[in-house]
């Protein structure tokens, strides 16, 4: 083979390739990347490797070859993602049409529910879609409340634990549900999480039976958060618009006044998607 | 090499290997990601392989690949990025504190400046860090103008056009700036575009000297941009601070209280940087 070098981690073996087209040195370095988002901290070739498990000769490959790439930079002792990083995210938001559509209909769902229930504090209002197990946001915007959410786009959640996430769960078809709820690990956040998976269970159907969720001080306390679906042309569910509040002792004053305005929001933000996918 | 698939694309050549480390295909891979924030729509292999120069078997490969691991889907026809890809550059801002330390503080100055300064409309504001010819919003905000621009978080411009990016070439040392300088096409945006690089270069220098930077209607009509710069615990600028306001015919009566209030902003980010990253 002459000059070139060889690289383990680029021929494919038996136990780990899905197919002969699968290229793992692509999954080992996009998995380099997103150890950061795990770790939330610069790192060194050995914390990556501890984080992933892959091998430390192959972690170094990856760093060296991302830095020489622009996508992380190295100061001597740890490497650390650039704004690089960030244009892999970016090309998704840019080639997904749900982003830019839905986030100026989120802006204005926000003003004009505050306007119509002066009574409650809106905290803030987005559009979510579900990968496996998370959710994340690809539109967000904030109320005027003076409470704030440490939420922005790309922001990511347990889908279980969450509004949207029930919404985008409870379109699964039962087997798929089961599959995910049989993937899902409870935490205890609050006082009022859901305690098991046959409660989990139990409000994913009751989000199906109604179409829209709501979820109350589950995830943080005095946090109130309401979801409704979000179909595309052919009618298929693909994201879920979210509003949430500071929770109060009684939601019967506003509650289906606040979800008819998501409701007419989520009307409008599918029009617009069907104008740029016809 | 037994029942190993050979990739001629995992064998590193002389003319594209910038290391012995560099791992070709970590490259293309990332390198087909970004086509679709080029192209901005859902995509075949062939349009991948036109759009990126990378022969059609192996954009293939990568494709499936990238499908396999979820961060593309295939509709039958066409592939397009999912939220996985989002992923990706939620890394960058989870793991960089900058992102997180300054959106409050965006949010906090836009209030402040509009209050500040009733007759002016602000439009919004944000933090943008520097990607070779690219300036990247890290943290953005929108002011409560009833006009807005197309900016997000991850937002992408052409440095030499943007007030934040002006700021962030003043900072380069004079052989890093003309090399720059070298790189960068200039466009004509409107009829205040700096028309030459010589015009451009002595707007870097005014921007050097001064310490903030100002672009009135040379990228959008009605459009003026400030930026001041944003320090690291080392004295190192590293971004920039931006506020968008409609353009006034007359800035006197109000572009040094601005400036102040932005360069107040610049402080307590920069403080609360120095805490997280001591």
């Amino acid at each position: 083979m002459g000059a070139t070098v060889e690289h383990d981690d680029d021929e494919p073996t038996a136990s780990d390739e899905p197919g002969r087209h699968f290229v793992r040195s692509l999954e080992r370095g996009l998995k380099v990347i997103e150890a950061f988002a795990v770790e939330k901290r610069p790192m060194t070739a050995v914390d990556v490797a501890d984080s992933t498990g892959i091998p430390r000769a192959a972690v170094r490959r990856f760093l060296l070859t991302l830095t020489d790439l622009g996508y992380t930079r190295y100061d001597g002792r740890a490497f650390a993602l650039t704004p690089r990083a960030l244009q892999l995210g970016y090309s998704y938001l840019v080639s997904s049409p749900l982003s830019a559509v839905a986030q100026p209909h989120v802006e204005e769902l926000l003003k004009r529910a505050q306007k119509a229930l002066s009574k409650v504090s809106i905290l803030d209002g987005g559009v979510a879609v579900r990968d496996q197990n998370e959710i994340a946001y690809v539109a967000y915007a904030r109320g005027t409340s003076i409470f704030r959410l440490n939420i922005s786009q790309g922001s990511r959640f347990p889908a279980w634990i969450t509004s949207t996430g029930r919404v985008l769960l409870a379109v699964l078809d039962d087997d798929e549900l089961e599959e995910s709820l049989a993937r899902t690990t409870l935490k205890s956040y609050t006082a009022a999480t859901l305690r098991n998976c046959e409660e989990l269970r139990s409000a994913i159907l009751t989000a199906r039976k109604q179409g829209w969720c709501v979820v109350d001080q589950e995830f943080e306390e005095k946090l109130t958060a309401f979801s409704v679906p979000l179909k595309d042309q052919n009618g298929r569910t693909v994201a879920a618009l979210n509003l949430s509040t500071i929770h109060e002792p009684d939601r019967s004053p506003y509650e289906s006044l606040l979800l008819e305005q998501m409701r007419a929001t989520a009307a409008r933000i599918e029009e617009d998607l069907r104008l740029v996918q016809p």
